[in-house]
């Protein structure tokens, strides 16, 4: 019985799923990253994912491990090395041979966000679908390229499409350039701008998520607020749609790829809403003609993405 | 002899060159598009270049023509098909059919800049560089994705880099869009800008340029003006530069790639003078670390990059 593995590393959790040849789910298993404690910890965590894995289906009869697909947050080259991360202690680390010597099968790393959408494109792609964006909207914006039905990363850093330029004299930006869309787009940024005009005094539904420090707006609490036409909250998902509209008319002048898919939080609960005020703007940008040949579509894994988009990854692998 | 013949039909003129396996031209010829007289008569024009191309040599000894590479302005699907062209009366129409039937040999056909420019990557890249980004300013700008060493062009349209947003509520552009690339680093761009600035009395060398209606600014005035340190010309380099810059910092985020050819009448004159600026602006938007792993390059071919990118991306399905 052919198995793969799809393993998911996250700054705070560690996720992985043991899979059969048809996509589905056979088990699961969590961990803490413990991220603080260095690499060697790190890594100890990830086999410990891996081997309970392991150890609840191995002594099947004919179980055959085929692979480990892993995602990853930071730059990955196409080769597994993790030049980056920002949430974890990898520097130039070598991730891909630190599995492969581990468990002497076929490993592929990539990019946590790259291999999330990836897995949504397997979910939802017909097979006409062959060059696709992704386009993923949470704290920041991360992307994904598929070309010809495969991840393209470039040197390793490509699809960072929150880092796309949509007003270049603009707001900075956490990765320190100026008018990103991540500074305009991400749940950060509407939350900056939810705070900065409560902050002004203006009266909103929404302040009730402000109540404890360091809180977080949550995709659901904007839903609640927008539906019950709380001005402020219309106006900051009007805001957000204006530059997602102009960076995915720009993406569809650079690529113009066959399926376009929106995925995060804020397009699980709002996609509905947002996808009219999007797509008035990206016609704006986009060439004549060009909008229309595009198919939407929004994510729909949720938190399984990166570990189904991992084991996609490792899957395509087979020949 | 194998050998290739490289088409590059052009608004005006259509320009055939007959290539050996070491991508030397071994003749060339050229014939009037006549696009006003209609389909018919563009393509009995560019069987004349091919035919002078083929009389020249077919009688040599084992002469074999193994195919016709042809770009064309507008955009054209991977299976050669142009669904438009600006310059020429194509509207979804089989190119890549007429010149099979007619010569039974293999054809492939590219929009114009992407097979320009991707004449340049072959003549320029070393065999490391299998991501590759062109980008052409002349009168409009245009550019080539190359990804593991194959043009890119998605449905058809992609690369289209003069219409990347780099000001979302600024210019207009002539595509109807707002905010182009091409509406603020183009030749016509620049035009504008100093003959608004003519316009308004400001004193500058470059007057010279509009002493006939509808004069055309040179990219040698340009320089000759620059150079004599004139400071319009200086300002309206600096202001296409500044806009350039944003662009290709944007560009890297999203393709990180190993090789980035600019071209183009302007980069070949100005190219020199106009790289730091660009490139510090780059800098401020491209993510941290990732401009220094991009090699740039200017282009070379001037005039025959058309030819010669048509003949490369033939040869490039030999087996």
């Amino acid at each position: 019985m052919k198995r793969w593995i799809g393993l998911d590393i996250g700054g705070t959790k560690i996720l992985g799923a043991l899979y059969d040849e048809t996509g589905k789910s056979l088990s699961q298993a969590k961990k803490k990253t413990k991220a603080n404690e260095g690499v060697e910890v790190v890594m100890a965590q990830a086999y410990k994912v891996i081997d309970a894995l392991l150890e609840a289906h191995q002594d099947k009869k004919d179980f055959e491990l085929m692979g480990i697909g892993v995602g990853v947050p930071g730059i990955v080259t196409s080769e597994g090395v993790v030049e980056f991360s920002p949430n974890i202690p990898f520097r130039n680390f070598d991730l891909r041979s630190q599995f492969t010597k581990k468990y002497n099968k076929p490993v592929v790393i990539g990019n946590d966000v790259n291999v999330a959408m990836f897995g949504e494109y397997k979910l939802i792609s017909s097979h006409t679908s062959k060059d696709v964006l992704g386009l993923f909207i949470g704290t920041g914006i991360g992307g994904a390229i598929i070309i010809n039905g495969q991840l393209y990363v470039g040197q390793g850093a490509a699809a960072e499409f929150g880092h796309l330029v949509v007003n270049s004299d603009g707001a900075f930006c956490g990765c320190g350039a100026q008018g990103c869309l991540e500074a305009y787009a991400s749940k950060t940024a509407m939350q900056r701008y939810i705070e900065t005009q409560l902050n002004k005094g203006r009266p909103s539904s929404l302040k009730d998520f402000q109540k404890s420090d360091g809180a977080v707006l949550k995709s659901s609490t904007l839903q609640k607020s927008y539906e019950s036409n709380d001005p402020l909250a219309i106006e900051v998902v009007q805001y957000a749609s204006k530059y997602l509209g102009i960076a995915i008319g720009s993406l569809i002048n650079m690529f113009h790829p066959h399926l376009f898919i929106l995925g995060g939080g804020i397009v699980e609960s709002l996609g509905k809403q947002m996808m009219p005020l999007i797509l008035k703007e990206a016609e704006r940008h986009a060439m004549p003609g060009l909008l229309d040949t595009v198919v939407f579509e929004s994510s729909k894994l949720g938190d399984d993405a990166g570990i189904y988009g991992a084991y996609q990854l490792i899957k395509a692998l087979e020949p």
